[in-house]
């Protein structure tokens, strides 16, 4: 009784995450009612981005040319590569503007559980970029989740066998933390992580 | 920094009901990271469903067709038409095996404040249809909220002042359902729609 077509696009949106049946349904009428031109664009532009971007063959960050912008400014400082799980994470270290280094984005973190291991982060690519001559220091900035320490602490281990200087980005209590109001874990690591004044 | 197939993307996707920066960014980057063939076939389905899916100009539900395929089975029962909110419920009271006959698909409640009026709930189309000589009970089954009920008592009104016998689908309590359990609301209202047995 549903036409083909809706049926299709219903399936097809499922795709997306988080996104079961009755979203789906309820997304596909929306576009089809209320939001036929946009519904176009997002067409055109998922075609767009499945051709045109690819991972950079320096920061694997997305790029739609062979070396991105970043990594191909010679006003970035070379000797610093910053290790980050997702774009989002390189573009929050962007937007503070303290730092001016390249950067290597894992596209994910360590989970063994979801089948993501070694390989699937580009430890190869990333080992092999850090031994480049020109890296001095890398800096781990992964998530201080569960499996964003279990990955700086793992590549941690596997730079410092190799001579290479890592560094990890520090805990403690957020800009105008308050004692009474920050977690216990916080604070402990504020503690732990003191340094002279 | 961002390139810009994948910024055009980001703003592509918040097209999608509930959808804003954040989500839109993490379903872009799941849709290149993990789901490139469902991203591809969501895009192909988009183009298509736009394309080939129009108004059935009998029933206003989504159809490949002039006539969508219930409007045109000869063994529906065609004096008797159904008038819904939106094509989910039209599958809704399909799954009950129960209704026979033909349906309108409001393709929305009256809403004064989204600025939703009679024409865009099709009115013109819903009172020539009922009076096409061939209907001979239009049976009312928008929702039960306040939206619903104000679309139901307004197209009531306006139908009955035509002669056409109207009905509304009933309230009370739910099949399983328990005077314990159910809201006061629902309680009352099967209280007073009770029937002789």
């Amino acid at each position: 009784m549903t036409p083909l077509a809706l049926t299709n696009l219903i399936d097809a949106l499922r795709v997306l995450p988080g996104v079961g049946p009755k979203s789906a349904a309820r997304m596909a009428y929306h576009l089809l009612q209320r939001e036929r031109q946009g519904a176009a664009r997002l067409a055109t532009s998922l075609g767009d981005a499945l051709e045109r971007l690819r991972a950079c063959s320096r920061c694997n960050n997305y790029s739609e040319t062979e070396i991105c912008e970043t990594c191909a400014n010679p006003r970035r400082e070379h000797g610093l590569l910053c290790v980050v799980e997702m774009p989002v994470d390189l573009n929050r270290m962007e937007e503070t503007h303290a730092y001016k280094g390249l950067y290597f984005v894992l596209m994910g973190r360590l989970s063994p559980l979801d089948g993501i291991g070694p390989r699937e982060i580009g430890l190869d690519r990333l080992l092999k970029r850090a031994q480049d001559g020109v890296t001095r220091e890398v800096i781990l900035a992964t998530n201080f989740t569960v499996e964003g320490e279990a990955t700086a602490h793992y590549l941690g281990e596997l730079l410092k066998a190799r001579g290479i200087q890592v560094t990890r980005i520090a805990r403690g209590l957020p800009a105008g933390g308050t004692l009474e109001h920050v977690d216990g874990m916080t604070t402990a690591q504020a503690y732990l992580d003191r340094k002279p004044i």
